[in-house]
């Protein structure tokens, strides 16, 4: 442990310390940026973590991260009411906004169950999904979690949950990626990707 | 310019990606962290910034951050009064600090002369290392700034600044690192590294 010629500026270390891939040597170049700005901006810098943690909301159907008691996707007339599209969190919706295929509305989870992590269903938010589908008439749920184990747990549970009521389970496609090559795609990616192959014209959409 | 569906949090971003090497998705990854804390872990974070930058003090004799208005350094009886080390930040002095090597006081200047950033000698602590230098019979000024074109522009001009005083002032042994080899070793270190070569028993020493 580094000795600190000031307790203010090992406090700061210490806070900066606490971001995920934030070292001590990264944590004490980020304090002494900061100490080198006019007070104003250290101020609106520290304030804007407060402000965040203290003022934030989330939308009170899909749990996004929101300004407003329903979020701009949940209240915009032009979305569909009967497809919801399951994710993580709020940089899953960004990544598949980007991509203007999805005119449905989302149910943000909030996390993914992880044993390993002690995150069970109970911690996430899946009774307000089967709330939500039970008491809206959804179409269709469609899982888009990540395809790793806690994804595929968390997509099995939810199936569990879903699957006595009346409404279509999808998950997004598994396969190779665009722009990738062959021979240096993974087996299990490759022969998944083998086993859902899809006639060719189906191909010609996207 | 992604859109974020909160103002709280896109401003939480912008905050974030203020430091350096810190990108809009770090960013959002780290707003989202906070997110996920305790209230008070997140008022903590803030906090800390606001009084690091509006609390901190310099110590008045070499200008290093400090809790007290002389430094730890600059208040131990153990520490030669007449030996002045140059640095440009408090992460020299604890590098230097680390090597046990060095007994004498530091003088910080708080940065470096870069004419490319506009930074000349008055906006660094070059005169008040004069008057230290003046004032207190300070017997050798060691410079120990990086081996950069801005520390070199540094060195030379405290160097016109104090040569009339009687005063000796050195600089930092350049050339081969420990455990380097030679053969991946720059040409410019290595030059000079035989250019200075020392006695072998001198070497002994270290």
């Amino acid at each position: 442990m580094e000795e600190y010629p000031s307790k203010l500026l090992e406090k700061a270390i210490q806070q900066f310390n606490i971001l995920p891939g934030v070292g001590r040597k990264t944590a004490l170049r980020l304090a002494l940026f900061l100490l080198r700005q006019p007070k104003e901006t250290a101020n609106e810098f520290g304030n804007a973590f407060i402000k965040l943690r203290n003022e934030i909301i989330y939308c009170e159907n899909c749990f996004n991260i929101s300004d407003l008691p329903l979020c701009t996707i949940c209240s915009s007339p032009k979305r569909e009411d009967k497809v919801i599209c399951v994710v993580e969190d709020i940089r899953d919706v960004m990544a598949i906004e980007n991509t203007s295929q999805f005119r449905g509305k989302y149910h943000v989870l909030g996390g993914i169950i992880s044993p390993m992590e002690g995150i069970g269903p109970s911690d996430i938010r899946v009774e307000e999904l089967i709330t939500r589908v039970k008491e809206n008439g959804i179409e269709e749920v469609i899982m888009a979690l990540s395809t790793t184990m806690e994804g595929d747990t968390t997509n099995f549970y939810i199936y569990k949950r879903l699957k006595d009521y009346n409404v279509l389970i999808s998950t997004l496609a598994q396969g190779v990626a665009s722009g990738d090559e062959l021979e240096y795609t993974d087996e299990l990616t490759l022969g998944r990707s083998l086993l859902n192959r899809v006639p060719y014209e189906n191909s010609l959409h996207s």
